[in-house]
């Protein structure tokens, strides 16, 4: 080949990254694309969302991790179509060709076709995710403090949780960790340990992927710090601050969505054949049937592997993904001999439900409680890039376990202009999301927002 | 007295707060009003701005930090009126009735009657600021990596700090530090070494409030490191992309306000005599004239010395009139003999000009370089509220001065709906923040806005 050959990954998650790195020592051009200009470490944004954690904690500049592999070059754009036939990316930041491609775009929250409660029970998958999630949560307790009427303030500090899988789980004991251990000492007329949880989950029990008794040993601690956790019992509605939960209306003052993904445009993009979850059907080598040059992995992929179970829709298959693409690709470029079909490999699961309390599926491992915490723990800073994130977060987490203090409790203005969210039964008693920040006409504190 | 007096604060920035702690143990009922949740100690806004510290870093919940004080309450709400014959403060969150009142509402960004400026060169008050400006200080050199043409390139790592006092000398030393240092091995397109970094000033020198000789070295060493300084000469236009300094239009990918400021709005509320920069005109013992149950501290009041100098507006002004005003209360509340008029102590002037320089002006001590730069830190770390905070931000200095990095360099969706700022010269080629975030039709990456 006179010209190396150009290598276009579209997404920066964990597939898309290692990918990238996979291909680091290849005689290859890698342009990486993304959206935000960020790697966002999703299983710990639900302590983004609990004020435990920074959104930098869990989150890398793209370029930052790939600055030394120096054939490659990273890209912050939106792709609005693939031109398959010509072999073209085309973005808002102009059209890339490629020789070999790997889409790499990752799943979104999915409201099984109710769309219309995405403004009421916001999902957990970006950083401004996360932030919209803490500010709605406190807020609540702020305009609990202020209300006048028990019911008010009994539905301000309400909180439903949609989804028993270890999302749901994870947020339901944060929240009432928050509750009962970090809020009480700063209010005078509410008692934030009288807040309640309830964690809704349509299938029979928690965490189905777990072993059974890992599920009931999740329900029993979450149960013992006060969550209400109600099985078998989908929630058929969502509006402005209530959710109907079988056939009962809850009031709450912050709704979590954790309950359904469906893969990105990708399928779309491709004119793809899709799973129902909207995953692009592929290969076993991941590449789009009829389409060797292009490779679609981690959330966006429907993979089977050969012995015909599904690939399932987490961090280490991703990373198992793009590690197998990125090796392939290079072995193309190489002339060297191809790896077999995909094959996944499943490390185990791990959920943590709170303070000292998780639950750990290994091979040959069960572990419950402080020890499967810890466990927990060690593993998820090990997993975090770079030192520098891996010390803050352990230091966050020994002074937090220390002091049951959160430090990131801040309310800071939503990060989208969306419909906004009124408190139950009352008009807004704070600046909301869609209201413009007042003028100096109106604003008692430092500052104004200005535009 | 039978009820113990009513204390009404609105506002918890430096100097509200020190209001509030100095009643901490008097006999009174102290209610503080902010419509944040947070206290945000702005003297370092400007390295959250430009990535080096975290949000949470330098911002703190007032329930937290007033949490141990039992006579004290917080409430998160909108000043909406002050009704000073009904002694009744109206807010979103309710009216309350006070016996003493203290409004310390701050000031915020003034545009010499251009408020049209405002949502193209933003100011540096708040959290949302600070992310914002850091947003679009990396979104610049976004842009410039994916842009085709060399002037376009060139106008997008151009940036404008409008304003020459302290925080216009750290926000254009610090920019300077990060395009030099931190992003170079990031790009391949663009060279981050050749961006620009102007700070213009209207009056003669920079840091005015500053000795003659240290103004001259901080303009010095800001040269050396690539700012241009501009002093003597006017913005006398902002629009999108655009600053015209003088006679001369600058291109550029973002400008800073650090210019001007201007009283909140608690004359109007007060119905109250105020000076040109719209602060309140108090009497030597800081009550409103014909109202000694009022109070008017911090930026928000325009108070004399008893020789009549102006007491200026700084963060140690508004803490000292803070913890003056509530030790009056606490002894007209304890029927005690009363303080004589407010007298403020001027405690020296400190501002940083970026890695290892710095110009300190104490009583008796000047200092210049990597000594005042050493003093700054070591200075602002100790203002800090609490020791989980003080380590964080050590810390994160440390590392950024061994590594050179910049850790939190997010770019997230923006804080506000305002008009969107579109490159100089051309389409938007990212999302900017008037445009509704992309749904899965469109989005390449992880996840999507809900809303």
């Amino acid at each position: 080949m006179a010209e190396p050959w150009r290598v276009v990954i579209i997404g920066g998650g964990f597939a898309g990254l290692e990918a990238a790195k996979a291909l680091g020592r290849a005689p290859v051009e890698v342009t990486l694309i993304d959206r935000q200009n960020h790697h966002c470490f999703q299983p710990l944004l639900y302590q983004v969302a609990t004020a435990a954690l920074n959104p930098a904690d869990v989150a890398w500049p793209i370029r930052g991790i790939l600055s030394r592999q120096k054939n490659t070059r990273v890209l912050m754009a939106q792709v609005n179509a693939i031109d398959a036939d010509q072999r073209l990316v085309h973005t808002t930041g102009g059209d890339f060709a490629y020789d070999q491609l790997v889409v790499a775009t990752g799943a979104t929250h999915a409201y099984f076709g109710h769309e219309e409660w995405a403004p009421h029970a916001p999902g957990l998958k970006r950083i401004e995710d996360a932030t919209e999630i803490r500010r709605r949560i406190l807020i609540a307790f702020e305009r609990a403090e202020l209300a006048s009427e028990p019911a008010e303030r009994e539905a301000l500090t309400t909180f439903v949780v949609v989804g028993g899988g270890p999302t749901g789980v994870e947020m339901a004991g944060a929240i009432a960790d928050v509750a009962r251990e970090a809020l009480p000492p700063d209010f005078r007329t509410i008692d934030p340990r009288q807040a309640r949880v309830l964690l809704v989950e349509a299938g029979p029990r928690l965490l189905a992927a777990f072993p059974e008794p890992l599920s009931a040993y999740a329900r029993r601690t979450l149960e013992r710090r006060g969550v209400e956790v109600i099985t078998g019992t989908p929630v058929t509605a969502i509006g402005r601050g209530h959710a109907i939960v079988g056939e009962r209306r809850i009031d709450a003052g912050a709704i979590v969505w954790a309950a359904g993904v469906s893969a990105s445009a990708a399928a779309d993009w491709l004119g793809a054949e899709r799973d129902r979850a909207g995953r692009v059907k592929v290969a076993p080598d991941l590449t789009l049937p009829g389409r060797p040059e292009i490779f679609v992995i981690g959330d966006t992929a429907s993979a089977a592997m050969p012995d015909g179970r599904p690939v399932p829709g987490l961090a280490p298959a991703a990373k198992q993904m793009g590690r197998y693409v990125g090796e392939l690709i290079a072995a193309r470029a190489r002339g060297r001999p191809l790896p077999g079909p995909f094959q996944y490999r499943h490390q185990g699961d791990l959920a943590t439900i709170g303070r000292r309390a998780a639950v750990v599926k290994l091979d040959r491992l069960t572990l419950t409680g402080f020890t499967a915490w810890l466990f927990w723990s060690v593993a998820h800073v090990y997993f975090l890039i770079g030192l520098r994130s891996r010390i803050a977060v352990a230091f966050s987490w020994v002074w937090e376990y220390a002091t049951f203090g959160r430090r990131a409790r801040l309310i800071t203005e939503p990060a989208n202009a969306g419909p906004a969210e009124a408190p139950p039964g009352g008009p807004s008693l704070l600046p909301s999301a869609a209201q413009p920040a007042a003028g100096a006409g109106v604003a008692p504190s430092k500052g104004r927002v200005w535009g």
